[in-house]
C-alpha cells in the first residue's frame, strides 16, 4: 500500500474553497480532513477532535517546543496549529489528508513536507472575488475592504504552491481538484517501491 | 494563451499503449501527435508528413548534426527521429504534442526538454504482459521471448519517467492518463505569467 497524500489547500476568502472541499469530500471516502488543536474555548455543540483539539496555551506551546505542531498562527489571543501525530498515523494508513490552511501556514508545511501536494484556489480576479464577497450581503464594507486587501496580500503566496485551480465554474474546481490528487498518486516516486516489486526490477 | 505540453508515452510492447492513446485522441481535441522522420522507403498509401516525414539518409544526418532532431534511434539500417520545428510550432499554438517513443528516445526527450511530462505505461507484472503477448496468437515462440527480454530490459527504465501508469483496466489506465495531463496544466510554473496578470500580482 502506498503512503496516503497531505494535500494543503489555501485560497483567499470567498476564493470558495468551502465549496470544493465540501464537493470532493462527498465523492471520495479516502479524504480525511486534518482536525487543527486550538486553545480557544469550545463552543456549545463543539466536541474535542471532531471540530478541533481543544488544548490549554501551556499544552499548546509544549507541543510547539516538541515539534508536535506542523504549523500554527495566532488568532485573537489564540493559538491555531496543526498537530503532526494524527497527519502522519492516517497518512501511513494510506489515507489522503486536507490540511485547510491559510497561506502562512502552507508555506510551513511545504518547508517541513516537501512532498505535500499544494493547491491554491483563487478567484478569476479581484473583480470577481470583490463580487462575491458583496453579493454574500453578510459583511459590512469596512470588512469587504479588509478581506480584500488580505486576499491581495495573499494572492502574492500563490507562487509557493504546486498547484492553481482557478475557481470559474464549481464543477471544473472540482473536477481540476480530483485530477491533481489522481495524477500525483501515479507519480513514480510515491509508488517505486511498490513497482519495483510487482515488474521484477 | 499557456504552451501546449510535450507529452512523452512509452511503453514494453504489449503493454496497451496503442489501445490508451486511441481512446485520449478520441476524447481530446488538443493532442496532437508528433509525426516522426524516417530515411525508411514509404510503404504504398503512405503519405509524407501524415504517418512520417520520409526523409533522405543525407537530409536525416543534417538535420542531426544542426540539432533539429530531438531524439533518434536506428532500426534495420534506417533512421527514425523526432523533429524539433514542429513540436515547438504546435506547443506555442497552445497544442500538446504527444511523443510515443521507446524508453532510450524519452530521456533523451527528458533532458532536452525538462518540463515535458513522462509517462511509462506498464503491464500489472511481467506474467500479465507474458499472457497478453501469447493471447494475441501472431507471434512465434522465439519473437514472444525477445519481446520478453526487452520488455525486462525496458521496465528498468521506468525510474526516468514523472509517472506510471499501470494499465490492468483500460478505461481507468485512459481515466490516468486524462488526470495527469489536466492537473499539469495546473501547476503554478506553467501558468505563471497569465497568473500574475490576471491576478495582478
Amino acid at each position: 500500500m502506498s503512503k496516503g497524500l497531505v494535500i494543503v489547500i489555501s485560497a483567499p476568502s470567498g476564493g470558495g474553497k468551502g465549496t470544493i472541499l465540501k464537493k470532493l469530500f462527498e465523492s471520495d471516502d479516502n479524504l480525511t480532513l486534518s482536525v487543527s488543536a486550538t486553545t480557544r474555548a469550545p463552543r456549545p455543540g463543539e466536541e474535542n477532535g471532531v471540530q478541533y483539539y481543544f488544548v490549554t496555551k501551556e499544552e499548546f506551546s509544549e507541543m510547539l517546543e516538541k515539534g508536535e505542531i506542523l504549523e500554527h498562527a495566532e488568532f485573537c489571543d489564540n493559538y491555531y496549529g496543526t498537530p503532526k501525530a494524527p497527519v502522519v498515523e492516517l497518512t501511513e494508513k494510506g489515507k489522503d489528508v486536507v490540511l485547510e490552511i491559510e497561506v502562512k501556514g502552507g508555506a510551513q508545511i511545504k518547508k517541513l513536507i516537501p512532498d505535500c501536494v499544494s493547491i491554491f484556489i483563487t478567484p478569476v480576479s479581484l473583480e470577481v472575488l470583490e463580487k462575491r464577497l458583496r453579493n454574500r450581503g453578510t459583511e459590512t464594507e469596512d470588512a469587504i475592504l479588509k478581506r480584500l486587501a488580505t486576499a491581495k496580500v495573499e494572492l502574492k503566496e500563490a507562487h509557493n504552491y504546486d498547484y492553481i485551480v482557478v475557481n470559474d465554474k464549481l464543477e471544473d474546481a472540482v473536477e481540476d481538484v480530483k485530477s491533481i490528487l489522481r495524477a500525483e498518486k501515479l507519480r513514480y516516486i510515491r509508488n517505486k517501491e511498490n513497482l519495483d516489486s510487482s515488474l521484477g526490477i
